[in-house]
């Protein structure tokens, strides 16, 4: 089970130690994170992706209250984290998310048209031509994200560097 | 002093915390950090910018050699991490970098036209528009996307998230 939880935290040193130790303590894997300034410099904003619990035997049983949602623990603990200002749960929320990526693609001579034609119906961008190799970049959601990585993957993904998800409320709220 | 490194690590629980707790140990202030899968799901790339020590009274002398690289003491006790399987100076090598900024920003009618021919420079997305605001995503380098923030603060920015750089080598190595 994937989940996803946004936090405002303050950007005073150590944060980012205690908040990796409590997820540790909890035996919680996190898959990505992405921790950066908003729009005020006291403040950051982390969002997490991590592997929950699976449900119990018994909790994902037809009769069991969303099964699915995340451990409200987790979430509870989080906001009581000394630093924390406020943390979302991203997948109970509307929220538009991004990421980003950069692939490092070989390249043949023969193989560039067809290349470039992938990279055009994705949008993505080329930052850097090499002999041997191409370097995009995209930004999308996830589901965008991975289906440019499976449409590469027979050209031979020589590198590859990924942010993790970043997510603001959609609408005027 | 800001500094940036880049390592490969294994995908495995408690990476994070440890890595973070190395930092938090030396006082050096994570200011953002970005991990994320690579190309081998056994393997994460973290990219860490961090604020390094200034250098000493002495050190910033025009004799001193080198005086603004990162400390080595960081880079070489990341390379010691049982975990880590290789690290990058980005200060040092050559690097094609980039970063993701989603924002939402306050519009009136007014103001819409002159928002939208700023975004067209920057060439950035519209992701969201609501009655009030308008939610904009822009991929680049750091100073491109200072730049955009720069531009749109006028307007009133009311919330924002960013990831952390990530980076890839340049060329075909």
């Amino acid at each position: 089970m994937k989940h996803t939880i946004s936090a405002l935290v303050a950007n005073r040193s150590g944060v980012l130690a205690e908040m990796a130790e409590e997820f540790k303590s909890r035996g919680l894997n996190i898959r990505s994170i992405s921790s950066g300034e908003t729009e005020n410099p006291k403040v950051s904003r982390m969002v997490i992706c991590f592997d929950g619990p699976e449900p119990e035997a018994d909790a994902a049983c037809e009769c069991a209250p969303e099964p699915t949602l995340p451990p409200d623990g987790i979430i509870a603990t989080v906001a009581r984290m000394d630093f924390v200002i406020q943390v979302d749960d991203l997948s109970r929320r509307e929220f538009v998310d991004r990421e980003l990526v950069l692939m490092k693609v070989r390249r043949e001579n023969e193989s560039l048209s067809q290349l470039m034609q992938i990279l055009e119906v994705f949008r993505a961008g080329v930052v850097g031509l090499g002999e041997k190799s191409i370097t995009v970049e995209l930004s999308g959601d996830s589901e965008r994200v991975e289906g440019l990585i499976r449409m590469l993957s027979p050209f031979g993904i020589l590198s590859m560097a990924r942010t993790g998800k970043i997510a603001l409320k959609r609408g005027d709220e």
